[in-house]
């Protein structure tokens, strides 16, 4: 792995930013981090990271600054607030939005950073807590040749396929079009175990004979056998999913895409919160289903 | 590949049956064969297989009879005919059926079969062409063990991924489920890309960055590629997939499993259909979205 010597910012500590995080300071980054809730910093400063008060400071201290945070209103929050980072930006400073934001919200960020003179690249990610602390993330990202030049050893110190997908928010629209085809395909697994269990047959043998056939996808693999084994700790919360699926349905109708198919697996993820489990895995649409 | 040395029966000689029938004969069966049209007959003859006037007359000469037919009229005409099957079958005869015939309709066949002292293996495929040509299909089976152990000789010979799913039908209820998930992931993929082109995103780059995530699939190598392309030669045509999900659906209503997004998928493919498109690759989905 390529020595990072350089100071990142880094905000939003969840399960998801803090493996992150670790990976990028045992690349060799010098990291100023800042998070909401206090106790993950104290833990992360006394391994050798600096606090900072505010997404200000983070700014003020770091040329290069990575969000990764729950959802559209809190990168707005930490970007645009009275203490936020475009409050501190350096000239020429590179912000790398690693969550799942809104498209057109994110082409709103970047020309306000783009406004101060700063960069910046959308880069969400595919594959979890396990991905995260693996460093193993699917990244996609968005930005000019050059931003994301910049932001690519960062980026593999985290990731393992990293792909530019295009222009700013290129990368949130593939991860747009990332989490309908996971909701889609989960809920296409849950119809198919679904009938078979119903029939009176193992699923269990039958995704074994589908491995490495056309049923064959990274769902049947690992939810596949999570409906089987009904176990639906998270994993990626239905309520995250169900979230993403709205957000690619508001998309979906700015840019005039009919996604039928998309809406009917979105009301199929409120039945499941309706009556609960939205806090379960996503695997878990399954049991609207029974 | 082990030595066939015994006689099997091949019904259905079509772009399926065809390449499936010559491997056996390669694995060192003697093949007596019936198809509806004559030419292939003529053919396969002249390379020292040897024709049989009537299904009746098949199973007549074999112990073995295989049928590949188109779809499950076929198989009732086939067995249940005036010089069908179950007219010419030798006592402890083994029938195996490879097409994708109905569930409830196999039940029946099957205890026809048995009611005349003879084995029934239900072995339906997915894989196509290619793999009916290559001998990489995939086999789903279902029977008794004797039965299936008898059949699994003759299966390894036109397939990799052979598995024995549970009793009678087992195998045909893997592959309603099979041709559910294959129509509900083209249907996501199909969605997901449409995404993004309507958002000015190249569809090939987010394709790329997919590889390896929770958005993977086979269907996304294969036929994501196609859609991306715009070549919808078949491969597996709209209408065959039109009529398996029609055939899950009619299953589903009687064992009393809810399959609410492959109705709507099968909905989409009667759009494909109406506007003309059925003969084209069930990848052609994404046409009804543009």
């Amino acid at each position: 792995m390529s020595d990072l010597d350089q100071t990142i910012g880094f905000i939003g500590l969840g399960l998801m930013g803090r493996p992150m995080a670790l990976h990028l300071q045992r690349a060799g980054a010098g990291l100023v981090i800042h998070n909401r809730s206090r106790g993950v910093v104290e833990e992360l400063a006394a391994q050798g990271m600096t606090p900072a008060a505010s997404p200000r400071q983070v700014a003020e201290r770091a040329p290069m600054v990575i969000m990764m945070l729950p959802d559209t209103p809190a990168v707005e929050q930490v970007l645009c607030g009275g203490e936020g980072v475009l409050a501190g930006i350096q000239p020429g400073a590179l912000v790398i939005d690693m969550g799942t934001t809104a498209v057109m919200a994110t082409r709103r960020f970047a020309d306000l950073v783009h406004g101060r003179g700063g960069e910046y690249v959308d880069a969400p990610v595919s594959g979890g807590q396990v991905g995260a602390r693996e460093a193993s993330l699917t990244i996609m990202a968005g930005g000019s040749e050059q931003a994301f030049a910049r932001a690519a050893p960062a980026l593999a110190a985290m990731g393992t396929n990293i792909t530019h997908v295009g222009a700013v928010s290129a990368g949130q629209v593939a991860k747009a079009a990332n989490q309908v085809i996971v909701g889609l395909t989960i809920g296409a697994v849950a119809e198919a175990l679904t009938l078979v269990k119903k029939c009176g047959v193992d699923p269990a043998k039958v995704r074994q004979a589908f491995k490495g056939g056309f049923a064959w996808s990274r769902i049947m693999e690992l939810h596949g056998q999570r409906m089987i084994d009904g176990t639906f700790e998270p994993g990626g919360k239905a309520l995250t999913q169900r979230k993403d699926l709205q957000q690619a349905l508001e998309l979906a109708q700015v840019v005039g895409a009919r996604l039928p198919a998309t809406a009917l697996n979105r009301d199929l993820y409120d039945e499941l919160i309706a009556s609960g489990d939205g806090e379960l895995d996503h695997s878990a649409l399954i049991k609207v289903l029974e």
